[in-house]
């Protein structure tokens, strides 16, 4: 029986092309369990996952714990406010703490990069990294991937423009190794003083003018402009941006061609994506949502096996 | 077999006598049920129910949350602290995302009059109103008149004061509809400056004196004076509120009569009723509370059968 | 069968000598069970646990968490920020109402020492104090005790030492009640103005020189350095403290003897404990945490019997 050849999910740097095929299948195998009226299998029984995050998170935490109670684990929640970590405790110690109590999966989100591959040396239990930091957020990538595929038959071969704050962004990050992995060509595109300097050495075609960028990709994946990073002396304004990246049913149309368009949410209507976007046929945001909590439910099972 | 002529619980206003009388039955054998050592039924087994609330709650979100995992339903619970939400997100897009991961049924609380009414029409999941605003908190009307109904025998042709901050009440609202809808006569008491203009158009009685409301009624539900309402300009002080209108012993031994007292807590002892009457053997407020647990599993129950 | 002689857990002043045994021999059969591949146990179904904490707490509240969980009961968690009690609540009114919603048990963590004894002449669930002021914080004793039958083979006749700030610590004053209960020796060590005036009555040795406590010691259980007292004029600096009652490696070494440490958690190194300390094989902090839900189970499982 196939498994992965890793441990821990600790980003998607770490995976092979088999790797994310075999949990693409497992994927496609529990989106049907959870269509179905009876939406849980036992296949987790037994295990315990923390969920540890020290970053706020609503829809990533959610998604997660709908994934971990569908695969019946055991789960646990653990966040930083008000927690030991303001006490002053090393996030070694906390998360020792934790896995004293014998917990089984740790999934984690850190403001750090870094975090879960630091914890992945001296702990036992799997890890599956959530987001660390402006590093690598590899289920979002995953599910975004797995979308992808789901639409468009396969990920080898498109044209996928990542538009967007990329400097900030770990989803891009992890996008651009699965889609690469996957064999996808990937372009990324937003104002110059929010892409990475090298960013054109990690292969990835680089543009600035969003008609450009529509023109040529099969896919848009529109990122979400973080509203906190206004005051940061090289942020456009919302409405600059909204006026120069904003993807709108006006520019799409003016194209001439039909472009699969994604978000990993929460979005900004009118900033960076209009409504008549967002909602349109050639949106798979919602798709995205609910494949998350398949792809999840994947890597949960095949992390659990491995020890 | 009897159902609901709703999807959904959003007030009530929707519900005919024949729902709440199949709500109350329903209710009654739950609440048979939670009085078992196995306080447990498999009835919503592989049914995921979210707990959406965009404000504070503790005993109507527990009281939920209880009534869930009785009927063994799997919860997730959501709040907007921290949340997607304070990212600018907007309602529906919340909703719809939470939605997309496979909930079957939402419960909600939300600040704003008519949010769940909106969602109701933009989503398929059945949805359950823990409170809009000021508008109806239609399971705590529910419990109230059920609890009328076992202490009293029924509701039909008893008279029923609701006293205090009228103007800001959905319980209040609430329980006029649910009363008037199972044949009793109500009457609303607080400051003038408390009471809506137009309630008289409700076909309530109307009563600025205490003590004349207390000699006409059969039962008092007495309402929490929200103290964080002080600051406003018609608020009369707690002093003055509890001079006026606070129902005490010594009231109530002078009318020479028995008065069922309700409550929908958390109480202010000492402002909207003293501690010798709460805690007294004609309030039923503890009654109020277990019976909640049992009407909310009665809605639950009913409106998972509706599609 | 044996059963304990209290309904409650508020504190280890309640319990004798048979009681504590009977906990640790539970709690050594549920240690097997959560280090098995299943670590379940169906003892508490139909129970329903509620953990209301009016303090915050990660690692108490996850441990009893995961024990309740361990045990199959269902668990509802209260916390006081956010809840009624901020609304003015008496804390008789915010239990009773919890336990109008039929729960059987009730974890209370409280600022104010007597609290769960408070409660317990009032309410008909079992009570367990996870906590109250800086009285008692009996479960903490009782996996410091288990786990020191557990490196050391007995309690009895063993000479510990509490090191810290004796003043203000619930964990200090349980540990000698059940360390005394158990037959060992006990002495508290810290700087003058955080000891106790009469804590010689309790039949302690007491010392302010680390290096002589060292010296008379088998066990020294370093308490935690609670930063948010800094400010306190009689505390002294975190510096100074290191200076003169932080357990280092070279103070140790220069002993010529076998120390085992224990520490309650969560550890500042460097202040009271240095990380060669705390790390090192002789150091059972986290069998203390591991040992922490064996023995919680144990309690809950005990009183659960006891009506």
């Amino acid at each position: 029986m196939s498994q992965l050849k890793t441990k821990h999910l600790l980003g998607i740097k770490n995976l092979d092309r088999e790797d994310i095929e075999l949990i693409f299948q497992t994927a496609t195998n529990f989106k049907e369990v959870i269509n179905r009226p009876i939406k849980k299998v036992p296949s987790l029984r037994d295990v315990t996952v923390a969920n540890i995050f020290f970053e706020n998170s609503t829809r990533t935490k959610l998604s997660f714990e709908l994934a971990e109670k569908r695969l019946s684990a055991d789960v646990v929640n653990f966040s930083a406010s008000g927690s030991s970590v303001k006490k002053g405790e090393t996030l070694l110690d906390t998360v020792n703490n934790i896995l004293a109590m014998k917990v089984d999966m740790v999934v984690m989100r850190h403001s750090s990069p870094g975090a879960p591959h630091f914890l992945s040396k001296h702990i036992d239990a799997n890890i599956i990294n959530a987001g660390d930091g402006t590093h690598e957020h590899p289920t979002q990538a995953l599910l975004d991937t797995f979308s992808i595929q789901e639409r468009c038959g396969q990920v080898e071969g498109k044209k996928v423009v990542i538009v967007g704050d990329i400097l900030h962004s770990r989803v891009a990050l992890s996008n651009i190794f699965a889609l690469q992995t996957l064999g996808a060509e990937v372009m990324v595109c937003g104002p110059a003083t929010l892409l990475p300097k090298h960013i054109g050495e990690l292969g990835v075609k680089v543009e600035t003018n969003i008609r450009k960028a529509l023109e040529w990709c099969d896919i848009a994946n529109i990122l979400r402009i973080q509203l906190e990073r206004q005051q940061m002396r090289y942020f456009p304004s919302l409405r600059e941006y909204a006026q120069y990246f904003g993807v709108n049913k006006q520019l799409l149309d003016s194209l001439n061609k039909e472009i699969t368009i994604m978000h990993p949410g929460p979005i900004n209507r009118g900033v960076e994506i209009t409504s008549d976007v967002a909602d349109s046929e050639h949106s798979i945001i919602l798709q995205q949502v609910e494949n998350g909590v398949a792809v999840r439910m994947a890597v949960l099972y095949l992390l659990a096996g491995v020890a």
